[in-house]
């Protein structure tokens, strides 16, 4: 079925067997234009991957080896960085150093706010239906945090078109525990996360919010300080942003939803339902689409936007692999086009 | 067991069989001063109450019998109307008719927003935190719904103290599925709710929201439209609420957990956390306490609540009992006291 | 991506919306040489499949279609009938008085313990790796129950080879809630599942209890009654069987795992796991694999068998598309190769 | 409120942090005749209980103490252990040196299978309703295990009537995360557990298996192996035991139901459910019950039984209590007399 003239990309992934790597290990599987030559792991080097995640046996035999950063330069075309939040900042200087061409997909939190990496190589934030064609001339990729990518999504069209008062922004959003990572920890014992619903980091406290000021800031030109209230699900997989704001220009709802379709009719991977449909988790899950529900509240001249993605896809590695498609000027789609499991 | 020499206080449950009704049945079994003598069901009248819930079997054996309003109201004391909405308009009049002392609790949305009943019997609005006095003179309570119950507790402070803009307030409510009742719908399906997130009668449609707006408004001496935002969390229990509103006084986050611990400091149901937790619907999970944080977001000078109920106690059965031990003279804890079940 | 020159074979689906109709859906749009045709849907007739299930929406925006037999019979080379229990027993006659040569893969239980239609027509028992030969020349497929599948499987190995006493058998399966069904009853509502787990149909009482004793018996050459107790599980997907049976012959764990491997060395979609994993459902999720752990209890010389499998893909859907495959003459893992959703 | 005259007894609890810890101090805090005075944690030293459970908050305000064996000894009539296993063996005689009175409730698996501590004090295999004499004159119980509780009530009236073939014995288990106690370990994380269903330990590997064949060896006045097979269940509390065995003597379905009813007629605590109900886990879910479902599977002449527990009550601390209960003279019910909690 692979079987193409073409030489295919070779792809490295550090950190390939936590969460965010076994993601990018089962889509990149499905692409028929690459092959991973490099599964990087610290905590499993030696052992087969299928020993680490079972679901792979008989299908994925290869070993995890360990992260060598020579080695990885030089032998692969693309990396990606699917490791703990702060590992990027000291080992994307080695891998350049290595190889200045080497092309990185860093889903860490490590350069999102930045915009050149040592001044010499820009760093492209990686949301596609906003920044398609910096992506596209991009060596070096800061992929979107999950909840950044579910808000700036939905409040972008708002933004753009200045339907909203800035200062009146508030994204209430609750996630999957996966989103947590693959650590065991006091608070993602199944025993603690099961049958309850719990807020967390509220006001102002979580890492992602500079992130989210940040891009929409930039979108709507001015400074943005927003209200983000993350709230943990007893589910695996989903992000679901219900968020706020105060209208400021005279609108209906049947204009409102036109605008929001209008704004994404060429993206794919943004889908505005229907009018009698609303965004959920679970029918995004596994998909890398952002769906988006946007409402007009009457009585209180208030916007409402629900948006929902797949944490770990849309919100990290399929986005991951959205980004790595456009840099090779491969078919955005390629890996991805699926729809969800449902029942 | 605990036999006193008092008399018990006869109680009748209507929708015995329901939810709100078995969690009813089964606070009400380990009250010290009344007895159940008279469980309805219309769907299973004659059978035994544990073959529809054997979780009862060998410690309740009494038959569910038909709703039969003359029997009902002339062997009860006080009955608990715990009938889907729409079916109390219709029959408390029966009940009365026949028995004009009965003391009814209706669990139902039926009554909320009336004041009285034929101009004659006032309807009381059964929050004890605010009404307290008044539901201990009242023969007629309108329980209030678990939605509302869990916003009001959670603003009353503010709004009595003028903290907030009133224009300004959201409240995103996330309901665990028991709030959808026992009937088998589609929508509650084990495969639709299970690892899903939705929301649902957003934007002004759900039908708690005259409720919600028709109390504050009271506590605020003036007309609310707020934004209610209900979704459906994959649990059994609970309901959390995240509620926003803009500060109109200055005021820091010390004053402001100062203020809500003073309001409530002399509620045993209503429990102001310390300033390092956070409410969640397990820790309020079996049990009548409504757990509130709240917080100051500095940098946008808005006040957040998360307000954590068990909706079929505090939310709805509870809360009931609460009411009935005020109306009856009884300990206002009695049979309620208790702590929630970890892990 | 499928810009094939051959035609594509034109298909059609029986009761799409349900369960299983939507996992063929879902798993035949990854089907490079088919096409989906007709929708049939007597509930949802007109409805966009979309509306129904919104995961698709905007991937397959076709309609459904009432269920006609002329239509169906005269416009699709294959049929999957995805319908109720009854329902094709009547329905498939119907379908062939139209177009003879018309191809049926009968997900239903109503065809399973035939081996002739009306004395013209065989019927074969679509277990790809015990008659794929049998499967290749058929026309009429009785596609195996998700129990079945789980139990014959992991029994096959056994049977064949004399290991086991015949009197001896016990399957004791647990299943998602999925296998219910898409129709809401009582006894598949979110607040009955969740946090629940439950025997049903024990002693003999299920319906796949006579189509898991035919295949045994078929593959021992003689009578066999067997103990089956299926169990319901908290979760959407997945069945996990332990089996157990007395070894009649003397042989060591090595020994038993070295005949499973052999037995099934050239089947890609039944995976003996090494020796220190253990079949789960998660690891199979979503996939047609078949994982399978043999076992021997030394101190009571027991054959201890696990099980595992997705139930709407091996035991329904997936299996259902493999036989296609088969009949069709094409790759037996078209549109099946996958691995399972982590985490 | 439930002030009585008597002098309350001094409870201490060690490991009071853990799992089983919380239910003793929740189910406890119930309890008329009883106070505790003794928190102890080594990980919690000098941190309120409401800090580690905010359930407690407002209703229980004490702060944990160091694990101090001389003030624990001196200070407590009775001490539960509910520390890990293997902490008990050292401990307990440091506890005895220091008061060789006091009485001690072992929930941890160390003395499970002794007699006597030190050939002195005597060891009672606390199961109340098999050993009720001798534990009310006990100074040292053993708690039994979760599964072996679960198993051993389920096989007792078979065993004690001769009714099956003592090597044909297959129990296979299915339990709730929270018997894997409240440590973080990997297999215990929320993702990997929900949505799962997977064996563990199968075939002989079980520390519980020991007991289990050392108490149906009891029973049955001969030596019994027995095929354990333990499975971990996506929810927090229940375990449910399919069994399995062969019929050695003539009986018929309702003869067995009869002969089970006759056993436990007059054990509060074991119901042999009704012919037409099955046990499940949510129905003795936070209560001290255990639920029983003799049957006959009439083809195989074998018997099957169902045995459903909380883990955490009758399988740990509720069955506890009730050992204390009965070492005290207390009413054995004291402090458990509840029913489930639905939905």
């Amino acid at each position: 079925m692979k079987q193409m003239v073409r030489t295919k990309t070779k792809i490295g992934i550090l950190g390939s067997t936590g969460y965010t790597g076994v993601v990018l290990v089962k889509l990149l599987l499905n692409h028929p234009n690459i092959e991973i030559i490099y599964l990087a792991s610290e905590q499993h080097a030696d052992k087969k991957f299928s020993d680490i995640y079972p679901t792979f046996y008989g299908v994925l035999e290869d070993k995890c080896k360990k992260t060598d950063a020579k080695k990885i330069a030089n032998e692969c075309d693309v990396v990606f960085m699917a490791t703990p939040h702060g590992f990027s900042k000291d080992y994307i200087p080695k891998l350049l150093s290595e190889n200045s061409k080497l092309k990185i997909v860093d889903l860490s939190a490590d350069f999102r706010l930045e915009t050149t990496f040592k001044k010499k190589i820009k760093v492209t934030y990686g949301l596609p239906e906003l920044y398609r064609s910096q992506i596209k001339k991009s060596q070096f990729i800061a992929n979107p945090g999950c909840y950044p990518t579910s808000a700036i999504l939905a409040l972008a069209p708002a933004l753009k078109s200045g339907l909203i008062k800035l200062n009146s922004i508030i994204i209430d959003s609750k996630s999957g525990t996966s989103g947590a990572g693959k650590q065991a920890k006091p608070e993602t014992h199944f025993c603690e996360v099961n049958e309850s619903f719990s807020p967390y980091a509220l006001a102002g406290k979580h890492r992602h919010l500079p992130e989210i000021e940040n891009e929409l800031s930039k979108l709507a030109g001015k400074n943005i300080n927003a209200t983000f209230s993350p709230h943990l699900l007893p589910i695996n997989r989903g992000i679901l942003s219900t968020i706020y704001a105060d209208l400021k220009v005279k609108i209906n709802q049947k204009e409102i939803h036109a605008l929001y379709k209008a704004f994404y009719k060429n993206e794919y991977f943004v889908k505005v339902l229907p009018e009698n449909m609303y965004a959920n988790t679970k029918n995004v899950r596994y998909t890398n689409f952002c769906h988006l529900t946007p409402l007009k509240d009457e009585k209180t001249n208030r916007l409402i936007l629900v948006s929902s993605i797949d944490n770990m896809v849309k919100g990290a590695s399929g986005q991951a692999i959205q980004n790595m498609n456009l840099m090779l000027g491969f078919n955005e789609k390629m890996g991805l086009d699926t729809v969800g499991q449902i029942p």
